[in-house]
């Protein structure tokens, strides 16, 4: 019978193609990693193959990513890693005496004094408590409960988990959830994958991206029609947007969430990457509190926080770790069991996160430096983010938010109809042809707002604020004439 | 109305509960960190509080925690990492020249010269191209090509990453994936949370927990009356089981899964632990070259590998790769595109992984101190694997295959009547309720046979082989007087 079956078809058919594969993940799409970006390592190839072009690099403006930029890791949080890497480092004289302190406490809470141990699931449990005490002092005593933290890969790992356990129902019962517009694709490429709802709500870019609770309400009982809306994901600073909610929106958001029955999702890895001045990050979990044990106490929230960003920078070790407040004891008995089965987070990676949590303290020899290197960065990223809002005001055509936080800016980019004629004929949304054009002229890469959603008829791009000062200047300046230039073509 | 709703209900209420959260992640067991995992815990916590207990410690054997257990790091592999989290070691002449050389390979590799920079999403090219050739070697000079390698965080994410991908169809029609019983139980977990169908093929005890072509049948056929079966896992060398699989048998099955066109996932994270003599490892890679372009231009195959285990046993780097064979070229970019949106696998696995393919050759530096080290690891895995199945086989009511490879025994243990019925009554499976029994009173942590599936009416446990040789012996010796004891208890 098998043997008929194998007559039939050719012998290069495939067991899994295109047509009978996850139809869930066919429709994910992530536009920081997709066809710009991948055109862009064609084109760094290109040039190292020694095909002329009008630049001599490609700028990767696409990513957060702060090291592949030039910023230079944080002495003492490597000095802790190296030591955790090889030991024998601890009889080195030249590490200072709290960097083998804090490595000692790693390892002594590792199976077998390694870190090449498994850890629990939940992640090591010294450096659990050391979060804890870490969001307490972020949000002024408020206490946090180290039962309540998981420590993740990176905060994509814990966002798609948490997640993934609210997704429920089918058809107009199906799990709603609630995601900015513009949003980090991560959102949409999880839910596009677990088959959730997205129900789009949108920042409001004329009030430099805030929230808007009227706009919510809007979204909320559109999306009751057809879906059950269960939860509320904000990313506060905001990514691709780069504003800072303020403490007032945060309140009304949070009523919203209690009123309307919604699990919060708080996306605040940029909590430590504050510019303008009058912003100040407040956590959802501080105003929570703040509003009183009604809410303290009833209200389920999951924050998210990660090493990639703030003053670190340090993506490639996937550390971060979320806090969870007033989950259903069962359903914590459920997150436990689900992280179980991948083992725990990559040990590195929390060795990082325990360092950043439990960084030196003024009395310690590391602290000049680690106070000196932290500053150094943070103070450049203000210095770029005034410098990216100042240059690209002045661009006719561009039109961009102060960056009050994160390490993005979204400006608002007016095309000739032309070129949106153009970009249609050549099959590509008018952002990705502008994108596309930048990338091919000045070698520059950006991710083009329609990878994160905007509203009908605007177009964006988001550009990190990360390269080094001397190259941001150049950048901005390219990307300037670019634009007149393309405005001139298409008029 | 929402305030109706509001009143209509208690505050306390969760939006998220045990009855309408994901009912799939419900489904998920993962018994390797179960209950008799989280009862170990909770023991050692009161040995700490100074509970008296008939011992002082816990042996943890459930799971195949090399370090855990007193294994010592690689040096090679731990200078490289700790030169690569702080390359101003670049500079101290302790560390020799092959050890500098390989950290500044991966250094120069990552972007901003920083393991803290994300990585490509599939990994770091040259990392990739190394893991190539380290293919090739092991498979004689079979070629790989890097385009087909992916690197994962650890196996078990690629392992998720490739099922993800082939679920397909709904009812009748959904994806079924043969599984081996008994399995590690990462599959079983893997496929209910993304709903695909568990097809169960039993593995032969009575000849050394080999596979069977007939059974391959029978459990083929059965399944399509009520699922499409596409996918056939095979785990070599065997886990929890132990054996390894001839090279015959490896033929058969791929001759089988291209008969019946079954994409073939080969779990190969073994391959460097082979302790009996006469077996020997053939990935499945090898033998479908060896059977000629009409399988090696046709077959659909996934390989998985990790740095987990073998003589390195880092598994908390969480580090591996997988390698992909006659993938559609359509669906390869589907699955680039999925990992993407993880960003990366870890960067310090990655580096992990290098040195492990990349490890010292005989003319350098620290090949004499590499090749010590690596070879007293794995004489001692075989010595502890013939050590484990003398003295189990000794016992009456034990019966053990021998540990061919891999880190595990999988024996068979007669429990009478009256404890099965006894562990009935408290509500746990026969093999559960010996194990908790064990565990309460020696302090030794084993995983029932229960959660890795087995013959209706056989007991079994799975022990790891890893505790250094005296605890090892002592710990054989305790299992033996509990098996007895608990024999006579019920007999």
């Amino acid at each position: 019978m098998s043997q008929q079956r194998e007559n039939a078809v050719s012998h290069r058919d495939k067991v899994l193609t295109l047509d009978n594969m996850n139809p869930f993940v066919k429709r994910v799409e992530y536009a920081v990693r997709g066809p710009i970006y991948l055109r862009a390592v064609e084109i760094e190839k290109e040039l190292k193959e020694g095909v002329k072009k009008p630049f001599t690099e490609v700028i990767k403006a696409n990513i957060g990513d702060a090291h592949a930029m030039g910023q230079q890791p944080i002495t003492f949080f490597r000095q802790v890693l190296a030591i955790c890497s090889y030991p024998e480092l601890l009889e080195d004289n030249s590490f200072p005496d709290d960097v083998k302190q804090r490595a000692k406490r790693i390892l002594n809470a590792c199976g077998g004094h390694s870190i090449g141990a498994y850890s629990a699931s939940l992640g090591i449990e010294c450096i659990r408590q050391d979060v804890a005490r870490y969001i307490e002092s972020r949000d002024g005593g408020i206490p946090s409960d180290p039962d309540n933290i998981f420590l993740s890969a990176g905060a994509s790992d814990a966002i798609v988990t948490v997640l993934k356990l609210l997704m429920y129902g089918e058809g107009r019962s199906r799990t709603g959830v609630m995601i900015p517009i513009p949003q980090y694709p991560l959102y949409s490429a999880a839910l596009s994958e677990l088959g959730g709802v997205q129900i789009q709500y949108y920042l409001n870019e004329d009030n430099c991206w805030a929230m808007d609770i009227t706009e919510l309400k809007r979204a909320l009982y559109a999306a009751r029609e057809h879906c059950n809306p269960r939860v509320l994901c904000i990313i506060n600073p905001g990514n691709p947007t780069g504003q800072v909610q303020t403490r007032q929106c945060i309140e009304d958001v949070i009523k919203f969430a209690k009123e309307e029955r919604l699990f919060l999702l708080a996306d605040e890895v940029y909590q430590g990457n504050i510019y303008s001045e009058g912003s100040e990050f407040h956590s959802f979990k501080k105003v929570l509190f703040e509003l009183g044990p009604e809410y303290s106490n009833t209200v389920e929230l999951a924050s998210f926080h990660s090493t990639s960003k703030c003053y670190m920078g340090e993506c490639g070790f996937r550390g971060g770790y979320m806090e969870v407040l007033n989950l259903d004891p069962g359903v914590k008995v459920q997150l436990q069991k689900l992280v179980s089965v991948r083992l725990c987070p990559p040990v590195p990676g929390q060795a990082l996160l325990e360092t950043v949590v439990n960084s030196p303290r003024p009395e310690e020899p590391s602290y000049p430096t680690f106070i000196k290197e932290k500053t150094a960065v943070l103070a450049a990223l203000a210095e770029k983010a005034r410098l990216t809002e100042q240059t690209f005001n002045t661009v006719p055509g561009i039109v961009c938010n102060p960056v009050q936080g994160a390490m993005y800016t979204f400006p608002r980019i007016t095309l000739p109809q032309k070129a949106i004629d153009k970009a249609k004929e050549s099959g590509h949304q008018p952002d990705m042809y502008y994108c596309l054009r930048l990338l091919d002229e000045e070698g520059i890469c950006l991710v083009p707002g329609s990878g994160f959603g905007q509203k009908e008829g605007t177009f964006h791009f988001r550009m990190t604020i990360l390269p080094p000062t001397e190259k941001l200047k150049l950048m901005l300046e390219r990307i300037s004439q670019f634009h007149q230039r393309f405005t001139q073509e298409f008029s």
